[in-house]
């Protein structure tokens, strides 16, 4: 086994979720600072060893030759700790304050933005079969709506959402709003689909997603 | 105005909702720290002058001479490593490890705790008037119950998540957990319930919730 970093996620997902899963954002806090690293796959989710690594039986874990940690945002703050400070790789700026704001926009993409845009996904495909769904919809859409409005008008004509540059704060955000072309709601906010699509448009981005979805071309069994 | 850190937050909020405003985590890290703060406290909510230094209009915010930050989870880690690394204050560890074991739980509280937390408060207190509420409730249950029997099994017979002590992971998750006390979800989770409870024990919380509850014996007029 090599001395590298590694990640365990997923060896099948179904279609839909396919370049959402949370291994991403290792993944590209990993290309984004060009450390190199290790992929392990689970065949059975929610196992005891599973939850050994993972209370939740979630994915991704992490660790390294130093420390073991669950969490994405935990192990996208320690990538850029470790190997991001510096340089043209830089995912976190070198003085307190920009470093701060940087871990403030991940936890506000974590805490602020996904709980209400969970709030859409799961009614709209996980209860879409229950007899609220319909009904239900507009008022799930409201509480996301107001946080997406008020996420605009801070971004406003900016890059990123700091001025200082992409950091591990635009890195959660832009994949925590990605799910929301499925259901299209970014349609109804054109700054952050074009903010997203920025993120997107990154190198370590694109290497990211296609070594993420080179999982699913040759799926482990569940 | 002194020099001394400030958080901002609400002079005025509904009965249920006392007690439970996400400024109590920062107190509660001051006061684990012993770091002296000013607190500021907002008549109108969600102005524009609100949305200048929390975009999305909630509370607390903070500043110090050096930063100015918004999101409980990065106020909380921010008067961790200001005020609280050595002696009795400790909330984050030393060791890369103990310290990142300590950011992973806090953002476990955060991102896989309390989305599915907020489902049931959501639906039991501002969807409660909905036709779906009764029907929808044991579906909001079982996202939220998988993560505490999760949680329950994790923290074991430990006082703490990790077995080092206290730490700002501890302080998030006990912060976290406390509104299930309303709908009385713990009744069902008695290790978690015993958890919460030793983590209001503390000196350092009682003393935060009493300065929270304060304010409200004077309320600033909305």
């Amino acid at each position: 086994m090599s001395n590298l970093p590694r990640i365990t996620t997923f060896g099948w997902v179904p279609e839909f979720a396919r370049g959402l899963v949370r291994d991403l954002r290792a993944r590209w806090a990993f290309e984004e600072v060009g450390q190199a690293y290790e992929v392990d796959l689970i065949r059975d989710a929610k196992t005891d060893e599973h939850k050994a690594h993972q209370p939740f039986g979630q994915v991704p874990f992490y660790r390294d030759e130093e420390i073991e940690i669950f969490e994405s945002g935990a192990i996208v703050l320690r990538i850029a700790e470790r190997w991001g400070s510096g340089g043209a790789g830089k995912l976190l700026p070198d003085d307190a304050a920009g470093r701060m704001h940087a871990i403030q926009w991940m936890l506000a993409a974590l805490n602020s933005v996904e709980p209400p845009l969970l709030g859409v996904i799961i009614n709209d495909r996980f209860e879409a079969d229950k007899p609220w769904a319909d009904e239900r919809r507009p008022v799930a859409r409201a509480y996301l709506d107001a946080r997406l409005r008020d996420l605009t008008a801070r971004l406003g004509d900016k890059d990123w959402l700091e001025r200082d540059g992409f950091t591990i704060g635009d890195l959660m955000m832009v994949t925590v709003l990605r799910p929301l072309r499925i259901p299209r709601v970014l349609d109804d906010f054109p700054t952050l689909a074009a903010y997203v699509a920025r993120g997107e448009a990154r190198p370590a981005f694109q290497k990211a997603l296609a070594d993420h979805l080179a999982v699913f071309e040759h799926p482990v069994a569940a």
